[in-house]
C-alpha cells in the first residue's frame, strides 16, 4: 500500500486544504470529528506527519497521539450527552479494513443498548497451540520485529 | 464499576495466580495470547498496574503500554504465518462491551476474507451537527477533561 502523501486525505485535512470539524491540535497531532460517525461524537486522532502504520511510528509522536486520544475521549465523557463508554479502534493493512492508510485511532462514543457491536465470536485455544504462537512472537520480539 | 484488584483476573495474571502464555513483559507492561481469540495469535497488552480505563491511566504507563502494543503487533506481521493485517481495539467500561475493568488493548491479526468484521455503518453527520458537538468537546479539553 504505498501512497505519497500528496494524495492522502489526512495530509490535506492537516494542510487544512480539505476542511475538517476540529477538537484538538497540537505541534504533533490532530483530532476531528469523523464525518460519517458510528455514533454522534466519533472522533479520530491521527498524527501531523504520514505514516501509513502504526508500525511506522516512532515511539515520541505515538505517545503523543495516544495521549491525546486519551484527552478527547475523556472531554468526549463529560460532555456529550448520554456517553456511557467507548471504543478504541486502530486499523492496520487492507485485511484489516483499514481505508485511508495514514494511522488514525477511532474514538466511537458507546452507550447501553445502542446497536454498536465490536465484539467477536470467543475462539478457543488449546494450550499447545498457544505456546506454539508464543514461542513464534516471542523469538521475532527478540529480534526486534520488522 | 468498583472492583477490588485482588478479584481482578488481570492482576492474578500479573501476579503468577492465574497460568498465561506470556509474549513480553517488563517493568510496567505485560503481553499475553487471548485465550478465547478472535483468531490465531489474538495477543492482548496491559499495564502491570490495576487500571480501570484507558482514563486512568497515567501518560508515560500509558505510553509503555502503546509501546508494547506496537512492538507485538510487529512481531506477530512476522512471525505468524498469513497475517496480512491487525486490529487494535481497546474497550472502556461496560456500555463498550469492557468485560473486565483492567486496561486492555486487543491486538487482533487479520486476514484478507477471514470472518471477522468491526466495520460499523457510516453514519452521516450535518455540518451543523458537527460543530455543535465539537464545541462542547473542545470546551471540556480547555477544562482539562475528567
Amino acid at each position: 500500500m504505498i501512497l505519497l502523501t500528496e494524495d492522502c486525505i489526512f495530509c490535506k485535512i492537516v494542510k487544512g486544504e480539505i476542511p475538517s470539524t476540529k477538537l484538538f491540535e497540537d505541534e504533533n497531532v490532530l483530532s476531528f470529528l469523523d464525518i460519517m460517525p458510528a455514533a454522534k461524537g466519533h472522533a479520530l486522532v491521527i498524527p501531523k506527519k504520514h505514516y501509513s502504520t502504526l508500525l511506522d511510528m516512532p515511539h515520541e509522536e505515538l505517545a503523543s497521539v495516544i495521549e491525546a486520544v486519551q484527552k478527547i475521549a475523556s472531554a468526549t465523557m463529560v460532555a456529550l450527552p448520554g456517553v456511557e463508554g467507548f471504543n478504541v479502534i486502530q486499523s492496520n493493512h487492507e485485511a484489516a479494513g483499514q481505508v485511508i492508510p495514514h494511522v488514525h485511532f477511532h474514538i466511537i462514543p458507546r452507550a447501553k443498548n445502542d446497536k454498536l457491536n465490536f465484539q467477536w465470536e470467543h475462539g478457543k485455544a488449546e494450550k499447545e497451540e498457544l505456546e506454539k504462537y508464543a514461542e513464534l512472537v516471542k523469538k521475532e520480539v527478540k529480534r526486534g520485529g520488522k
